[in-house]
């Protein structure tokens, strides 16, 4: 599989699906489109916590967006059983942990959609929301959820 | 209808739905999709005032979410005219009136997940998103939309 | 075209679409669904700054989530290839940059509800969200995204 190949060739290892810690199911799949839940910013296993614009510098919110998809694609990975079913990456949300003054949410945000175009190529290029929040749960400092289409049962990719 | 009696057996009577304040629908259905508006929480009639950190506790808060899911249930049922009807609930986003060092914004969201479980059983497992924002409209203390799958016409659930 | 000469009445002429600045789509096609970026308020081509309740009033602010609406119908149109292809503007995310006490979200957002239902009509009648954030990309004072629903291939509006 191509996609798995790349991801190897970036030295990236798809983590198993965390139970969340609530209520809730890690995604939900309703015809070919899978919701995928908000995942948190994680670091050595425990939420990546800070807001952007007080302790932490837009290259780190980067870099905390990019572990955030490489656990969306883990999710993903669970939820497709095959990541080259997935047709399309539809839309991100990207919530960035942000002060009252910091305004370079969508450069944040990159740093997970620079990852999906990466691994998925053309089927990696999503529509986004970008906004700087309150707050995040745990403290963390970004949160994604997405959108994603499956090719339809019996089609190829 | 089994989740009429459950409702009844847990004391919830569905509200009717409440006009938008604005210009807006309570809800549209796209497909087999409801695209159910941003609901705010209120109290005896009125919007449930106050922000998570600094006038309510998670508990309430938590209270909170679960009224709003008592509403987005009446606007469901309005919407599908059984909640027998609906297939599944898909996506919360479950918005936390915040100040920016509360962090329990997954625990207030419980509020409505757990009863959206209770109510809906399998039906009711959802993805979820919820995050902290600066103000909610009339200064309520959770808003809650959602995304639900419908039974296509002609199938039974 | 009825759209295009309610427009046009109206004194409208949409704009090109905007490339993104960063690395996403302005939109994204999933079945007969349109999944529109957020798109930021502009104001003589450069964004249009400024909180609500700090440096912008309500009226203000509906004027600039009027200014979105008439981007995202731009992109709707450059998505479309023709606006009467779109069957339903089925909901609004509208996020309005917010300090800690202003709580008229509702109303800013109605500065774009409006003006969907005077251009499309029963089509423009739309599901919704508004809500306070800490801040938007640039500094803007409002963003909005929305999802759409096309007339399927081959059939009429």
């Amino acid at each position: 599989m191509a996609i798995y190949e790349t991801l190897e060739s970036l030295g990236i290892s798809l983590p198993p699906v965390t139970a969340p810690v609530a209520a809730f199911m890690p995604w939900v799949r309703s015809g070919d489109l899978l919701y995928i839940s908000g995942h948190i910013a994680k670091k050595d296993g425990t939420p990546w916590r800070g807001q952007l614009g007080v302790s932490l510098t837009t290259e780190e919110g980067k870099q905390a967006a990019r572990a955030v998809a490489i656990d969306l694609m883990g999710t993903l990975h669970a939820a497709s059983g095959d990541l080259g079913r997935v047709r399309q990456i539809v839309k991100l949300m990207v919530l960035v942990n942000s002060s009252p003054n910091f305004v370079e949410q969508h450069l944040v945000a990159n740093g997970a959609s620079e990852l999906f175009q990466q691994v998925f190529g053309e089927h990696g290029a999503h529509a986004r929301s970008a906004f700087g929040v309150a707050q995040v749960p745990f403290g963390s400092c970004v949160e994604i959820d997405l959108v994603a289409r499956l090719v339809e049962d019996g089609q190829a990719a």
